[in-house]
């Protein structure tokens, strides 16, 4: 298999340094193949190129079975116009590559519960997975900006064809059946005409998929409930913005957010892994950066883009005790008596 | 002072009697005179005049010093169209009576603290104020509807003029003076050209209103402080949808809904005031629902519309003493030794 990795900015070098040497370990343990190419994207792109974006970033993607995504952006490149921000990378891999999942699972980890800043019986046994619509709805829609005399207006669009929420919702049945067969559909369907085509599509297809527990929720309701009771949920779907919103709020809900990992993909098991952190520049190059969350990042890439389950698992499973034996970095509880550097804990998993 | 009263659906008669008796007790202790009208609103008004804001209410409101609401909306209701739906009201009301600001305040009450999902050391001492733009934005943008053949793309529309947020922002920036005096402007503008409109006019205030420190921070940020560390905030600016999303985000914070008041205003102080929390149709009737919310939001009424400061904080005082004294309605936590019926606990304010 041959694998674009994008490193990008910050600790995105130090924490795909992680991915690689976990997935060589994988490769020799249970006898694949995998080929690194690496690309640029994000500020990096940007300071070497001109572009977030560059075309051959685009064509390595295109060549390759999957890609895994360090992290892009930091304070050098804040004040630089909207086309040449590192974040017009990310939006536009995304529309590049046709990735229109995003999946952000939540899992609360028993021997990190207590960085939580929810009580320990909220936030014990939570499993919920955040499938959000990433290539349509507001995020690119047309018309998007300003008009009047004194450009006085400012407008955005909302736009959805059936099609596009079709298929989301397809996806996230298929991973509500690969777990606990429940599904809440968010939307804001008492305002919006989208969510409310949105409601129509999804109650078709909950037609379809008798054996799939379906709900409705506001995308208000959900904002509460994901504080007041995170364990009711199993998969959530929801659209570009509600979904930004709502799986940056669910990834507070275990207090580790440097062990959180995302996917972006496509029909076709083609997809873009990436920690949900983002690039840290205030501990880059310190050796200190958490690369759990890559590391699992890359052990969604196993198990949904090349159908390696059982070595999803290990690398899952090493985590899991690492953790248990007690070894944090840094941003896990300083008061631990094992803190170990980027390196060190990659070594742990390996 | 003329004070419509629109009791809604649910337990909206239960509570708004509540406030009522308050206030009579604030009229005869500082010498004013409350005349109260009632009006009909919600399901209330689908049943008996077939549309949830007749024009009769309107006038009524429009007649009158300040609004009180107690709720609106319930099963019964669920299964009508669009239009004829119990928030169909709600918005109507704001848009008719020109109510551009909501206030949502969130504060955290000593003696409720265990009662929130969040851990005592994250909740304590919480005192924020959301500021929510809420007659604009994709509420009530046109286009909004379907189009094509087969009525297969679905269209909203976000849409801000410069006046609408200048207004919003200025009332935000009144807020954090007589508060903490620190301002967090919400928006998405790595993304949305409203938001950068939106984030031009706040700078523009910054720049007048020297004595006001002020942040700009992404929704998808907000959404993650509010659980990680909703101290960090004093008072938060933000446009319609986003304000819809974190309020409720927020409302759950101190685990205690039925304590949360709110009020939507416009520039001359006019106000309509209402609890957070909804009809609650399960237990309507019942002489069990929480009329705390109800209380605080009329006491805002009075600091707000009326500029009675003074009797404002008497009912603050009296809701706090009465939380002190132990005493508690069945929402606020039923192993409480003194759980009171709706009915003592307006008396015990009273
Ligand atoms: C950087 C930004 C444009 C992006 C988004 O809003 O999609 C980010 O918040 C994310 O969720 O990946
Ligand atoms: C009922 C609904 C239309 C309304 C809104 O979204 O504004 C409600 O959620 C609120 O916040 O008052």
């Amino acid at each position: 298999k041959r694998i674009a990795v994008l490193p990008g900015d910050g600790i995105g070098t130090e924490v795909a340094e992680g991915a690689m040497k976990v997935l060589e370990t994988v490769a020799s343990r249970f006898g694949h193949q995998f080929e690194f190419a690496f690309g640029k994207i994000g500020g990096q792109a940007i300071d070497s190129k001109g572009t977030p974006l560059p075309d051959e970033t685009i064509n390595l993607c295109k060549e390759s079975d999957a890609v895994l995504l360090g992290a892009v952006g930091g304070p050098k490149w804040d004040k630089m116009p909207p086309e040449l921000r590192p974040e017009k990378g990310l939006l536009g891999i995304r529309k590049e590559l046709g990735l229109f999942a995003n999946l952000r699972p939540v899992t609360a980890f028993d021997s990190l519960i207590s960085s939580s800043p929810l009580k320990k019986e909220v936030v014990q046994d939570v499993d919920l997975l955040i499938v959000r619509e990433l290539t349509g709805g507001i995020y690119f829609g047309k018309p998007s900006g300003r008009k009047g005399e004194n450009r006085e207006t400012a407008v955005d669009t909302l736009q959805y064809e059936r099609h596009e929420i079709e298929r989301i919702v397809e996806k996230a049945f298929t991973f509500a059946r690969m777990r606990n067969k429940k599904l809440t559909s968010v939307d804001k369907a008492n305002v919006l005409e989208s969510s409310r085509m949105w409601r129509e599509v999804v109650d078709e297809a909950a037609a379809k998929n008798p054996d799939i527990e379906v709900e409705h929720m506001l995308v208000d309701a959900a904002a509460m409930k994901l504080i007041s009771n995170p364990k009711a949920f199993d998969v959530i779907v929801t659209e570009n913005m509600f979904g930004d919103i709502l799986s940056d709020e669910a990834s507070m809900i275990t207090g580790s957010l440097g062990m959180l990992p995302s996917a972006s993909m496509r029909s076709d098991g083609y997809g873009l892994y990436e920690p949900v952190h983002g690039s840290a520049p205030d501990i880059a190059g310190k050796n200190m950066a958490n690369p759990l969350a890559m590391i699992l990042s890359s052990a969604m890439m196993l198990k949904y883009s090349f159908g390696m389950k059982e070595e999803a698992e290990a690398v899952e499973k090493a985590v899991t005790e690492v953790l248990d034996a007690g070894y944090r970095t840094m941003d896990l509880g300083s008061n631990s008596s094992c803190t170990l550097s980027t390196e060190k804990m990659i070594k742990q998993v390996v």
